[in-house]
This record gives structure tokens, sequence and C-alpha cells, in this order.
């Protein structure tokens, strides 16, 4: 067997989502609770009635990457040569690291706390990494001169998760055009940031930055998954210089041949339907208006919630975090993901979704509250 | 960028199919022309209306799992836990690779012709290749012999794509059996047998092995692309013994986290309803028939068709089958796969698909014989 394979352990996240019950107040859930449009489904059912299900080119079907593309319009990125239509944001990540690293030398740049899946496919790959860690007393927002500072000549790419899966926060523009300038400024091969840009349509600040705009070794990727509530479609893609995606396009080719042609019908639909793409962006900010409320009444330290639909409270200092969360669901039947599970410097903190119902969050937030002055 | 990916060059069956015309007689292609059964569509799309399309665990639903297990019933591997549905059966084979193969050590025994996707994963991945090829004067059917000579050491495990593509060829049951019987004398770890079965609703010979009734270190993967008319789906799985399934599902579950919940629904509509996975087996039965008198008319010497929906005939020796295929699809309008794209020893032989209508199948072997006389 491949030890690296081997070597991967169940995740923190679903050993503690595995004591999930029906009662559960599911705090842990990184997908939406919404329902997607049916109508976009239906467009692609019809679709597939008239054309069957067969495969579409490897980059995915042309008009599809087009208007994609169109959608996005960064800047030496708007034509469909830009696009590779992928199997989720999941496989669009997975093509990225594939087709940019060379393991023999380059390394990758990422942020803790992180979705750790990034820490796992860097493995799998034999990919080096670099780690640079926000700070509490920053609330762990983006740190540009720390990044700056932890670049080495093998530094190949840094990954932002903008905004953040977990902490909720987002780089600003400020911050991005920071980070821009000192990368323009480095001699030797560029250095590319892949923009994980899969919270964008909830984005609750004004300021935050898509990569893409201000620097052209931007590599993004992203899906429908969560701004239209369609986790289960895997439709994704990655949008980057078109001498990159040619590369990707490759890696993609042989690990999954192609997207679903139901689902490329589908996003289709999303993508030709004026602001459909943005249509839970109102149900969010409204539901983070409620959250905000809640955090501010249970008397937790939270995290500010940039965008993402999480929140992230701290514990008393000191707590195990996993042994907190692991107690809180035993105990207290509330499904909470230990900050552990992102980083070290994110131990004694808890991520919660704030997808289910309002008033089942305001009980979860009472009980992790409860749990503090036992 | 990664030199494994960067190495990979357009294959020769893109560089010809770029050449088709609305025209053309398609020959080329590698996917049914029936359309799929809507029954199977409409029960996706009911599953979907009401549950929407949310993530599904990694090896997928828990349902299909089983209805798919219990469908094959494979010895030692009937269960739930013997299965991880996956993006098509290109996903299953790239988890497979990744996770069966140590690169430092482990090498994979193919068989030439081979369906050229093999060779191209196992060099992104850095693993050894053996190849065995198999010989014109048998007709290119499976040699075990050869290939028991060719194991070693290194051999961890041999890729059987029975019935084969290109050839057509199917490894029979007492091949099977013999093959299985060597490899169960050998001391020290299981060689594994990779067994491709993508066909298998395409089988026209009585004896065909199905490799995981034989031995117990067989893996398999297929779809239901081939036998349902549904490529564009992307819906596969890999059935194999629960120690290596663990580990496979790691590889899927980072590569592309599940497989589609409307595709999932549509198999599972396939696997609950009696022979639906050979829906189309008596349609392919009686084209090869048709075909077979097509190919004895044509004067063309062309291999047994055991399984698949190809056939392969050979032009006058020595010659150049890209050089004839660009010819054909240039000068004459048909488009054909060279058979150098399938292994040196298949140069001098082209793989004809015969999906297209029968009439257009014969008036592009017409074309091709006519190629030899000019």
């Amino acid at each position: 067997m491949n030890p690296r394979v081997e070597e991967i352990s169940v995740s923190l996240i679903r050993q503690v989502a595995a004591k999930k019950r029906p009662t559960s107040i599911d705090l842990g859930m990184g997908e939406p609770s919404l329902r997607p449009t049916q109508r976009h489904l239906d467009a692609g059912a019809a679709y597939i009635a008239q054309h069957g299900l067969r495969y579409s080119p490897n980059a995915g079907e042309p008009r599809l990457r087009e208007a994609i593309a169109r959608h996005y319009n960064y800047p030496q990125m708007g034509e469909a040569a830009n696009v590779c239509v992928t199997v989720g944001s999941q496989e669009a990540m997975y093509a990225i690291f594939k087709a940019l690293f060379d393991p023999a030398r380059d390394e990758l740049l990422i942020v803790e706390p992180t979705f750790p899946s990034y820490v796992k496919m860097a493995r799998l790959e034999g990919i080096g990494l670099q780690i640079v860690r926000t700070r509490d007393e920053d609330d762990f927002g983006f740190d540009v001169e720390a990044i700056v500072d932890a670049l080495t000549d093998r530094t190949r790419a840094i990954l932002l998760c903008s905004p953040c899966n977990p902490t909720g926060r987002a780089m600003t523009r400020e911050q991005g055009l920071q980070l821009a300038a000192a990368l323009a400024q480095r001699p030797g091969e560029p250095i590319w940031v892949i923009h994980d840009e899969i919270y964008r349509e909830q984005v609750f600040i004004d300021d935050a930055v898509d990569f893409a705009r201000i620097y052209p070794h931007t590599i993004v990727a992203n899906s429908i998954s969560k701004s239209n509530a369609l986790t289960g479609l895997r439709l994704g893609w990655t949008i980057a210089p078109e001498r990159f995606i040619e590369q990707a396009i490759k890696a993609h080719a042989y690990m999954t041949s192609c997207a679903d042609a139901f689902a490329q019908a589908v996003a289709y639909s999303i993508f030709t339907t004026p602001d459909a793409i943005a249509e839970h962006r109102a149900w969010y900010a409204q539901r983070r208006s409620g959250v905000l409320q809640a955090l501010d009444a249970s008397g937790l330290r939270a995290l500010p919630i940039d965008g993402s639909f999480y929140a992230c409270v701290q514990l008393a200092p000191g707590t195990d975090s996993l042994d907190a969360a692991m107690r809180l669901i035993e105990r207290d039947d509330v499904l909470t993901i230990p900050g552990i599970a992102f980083g070290p410097n994110f131990e004694s903190w808890l991520r919660l979704s704030w997808v289910a119902p309002l008033d089942r969050f305001q009980e979860g937030l009472h009980r992790i509250a409860a749990l503090q002055s036992r």
C-alpha cells in the first residue's frame, strides 16, 4: 500500500461528528441547510432528457467555461480558456496541487488555523508545507507581514482561504494589495496565490479581497456547493492564467475525465440566470445578524464573522478543545468542531456552523456557555 | 509546475478526433450511442427534489454500496464495506493506483495493447511499469504464461482490462484460473489483480473470467457508463477486500470528497431494478452480429470480438497507423483510432467503435478497405 495514504488517519471532525444523535443540535456541519432552487435542477433534468449524458470535454462544456469566466471576469482570466470545470472545489484543489507543485523542490505556504484537507492533500502528494499562524490577539485576522516573512526560495504558492474556514476572517483588499506588492518585488519565478473563495457569496464586509483582481499569478478554486446549497452536486472549477489551466486540465482529465453533464447543465442555469449565484446571500446576511446578537448575549468571546457560515467561540484558555467537543456531544447533545482540528493555535476554540435554525444555535450556545461554568 | 504533469502530451486519440467534421463517419468514439433509460434519470430527479443535494459519506450512500456489493456478490466482497463509489471508473482507477502502490518500490504490470490512460496515470504517480505484449499470431489474446514470466519482486499488481480496450479480447475462465494458481504459488506479499471490467455488460462469449470470483486479491473497477449509456453521469465504483477499500476511500475522499448525489440516486435505481444493469446487452449482441458480417464482407483481417463495442482491423503490415488514421479522417472522412495509440505492437491496426448506425460502420469499412488498395 501507499504509505502516504495509510498514514492518513480518520479526521478529528469525523470522530466527533460520528457521535451525533437524531436529537443533537448540529453546529458541526459544513454545508448549507437551505434547499437548492428547483428551477436549476429542472434545467439540468431537461438538458439530460434531451441530450442524454455524454462525456463533456475534459475541461468542461465550452458554454459553461465561458459563462463562469465572464461572470467573474478576473483580469487576464476572462475567457473560457481560463476555466477548468471540476468535480467540486475539492477536485479543483487536488488538480491545482497536482499540476502546480514539483514535490522535489516546491513548498506550499498555508495559514493556520486551516481547513485540514489542504494539509492532507499536500501530504498525499509529498508537497512540503510552510505554516504561518494567525494570532489570538489579532482575532486570527490575516497577517501579511508574517506571510511575507515566511517566504523562501522553495515557496511555490500561498494558499489563501478567504473567508477562512474555520475562522470566518477575510483578507481585506488593503492587505491583499500589500501582499501582492511584496510578491511582485521578489526576483525569480513568481509565487502563486491559490485563492479558495468557496465562501465568496457569504461575505459580509465591504472590502474582502478577490485576489485574482489584484495579482496576475492567482489561481482561484470555487464551486456552487456553498453558494447555492449544492454540496452533493460536485460541481466546481478553477480559474487561472491559461498556461496553468492547460496543466490543471491534464491532472483533472486523469483523475476524473470530466464533471457530470447533469451538474454542468445545472451550473449553466445558475450562471445564465441573473444573480442566481447570489440567490442565498440575503438569507445568510440576515441570519448572521441574529447570530451576532446571540453571540453577544452568550457572554462567550467570539471572532468577527467577515464571511462563511461559521462562528468561532473561545472556551476558557487552556481548555482541551477535543475533550470539550466530546463532552458537548456526549453529555449536552451539541455537535461542535474542536479548534485543534484546524491547527495547534486554535486550541481552546470551537467552530460552530450557524445554518441550523437560530433557536437551535442559541440553545447550543447556552449549553457551551454552561460547560464553561461547570 | 509538476514535471510529471507537464510531460503528458495531448493523446494521439484526441489529435485524430480533433479532425472530425459534422459529416464524418465516427468510428472513433468510446461511448455508447444509445440513450439512457429515462426512468432511472427520473428516479434521480425525484430523489434530489425530495432530499436536495447533500454530501454523501465519502465512500458513497450506504444503500448504493450495499446494492452494488449484493449485485456482484463476489466472494468475500459481498458487503457494503467492500465498495467505494467513485466519480466514474476513471477516478476509481486513480484512487486504486494512489492507494495501492508505494511508488518507491512497487511496479504495475500492464498488457499491451492497452488503454493509454493507465500508462498516463502510472506516470503521473511515478509508478514503474512492467509491460507484457500480446501477439499478433495469437490474435492479441491474453497470454498467461507471458504474464507470469514477467512478474518480479517489485510487481505489486497486474492490470487486467478484460474485455480489453482496444482489442476486444477477453481473458477466459480457464486462463484466469491458470493465472490465479500461479499467483497463489508465489511467496511473499500477494500480487493484486486489478480487473477493469468496464465492458462487463458487452461480453459475447460464455467463458469470460470475473477475476474477483476466482482470486481473493482482486480489485474491481467498473461503472454504469458503458452498460447504461451514462458516460457523462460520472458514476463508478471499486469493489475489493475491505482492508484495501479502507485505503482507497481515503484517496478518493481527498480527490473528490464523494460522488454526485443525483448520480448515486440514478445508480441506485439501476441496481434495484431487475436486470437494468444489462438492459442494453441484447442491443449490443444483435449489433455485433451485423458487425461480424460486415467485417467478413470487407476482406479486412479483424480480431474476434469477445467483448466491448470495438472492432480492430489490420492494415497492410508495415502501415503507419497514425498516418493511415490521419489520411482516413482528412481525405475519406472516417474517424478511426490508430493502433499505435495503444502500444507499439498494435501498429498497423485500427480500432473502430461500432456504436454508430450499421450502414455507417459498413461504409467506413469500405473506405478503410479502399485505402489499402490505393
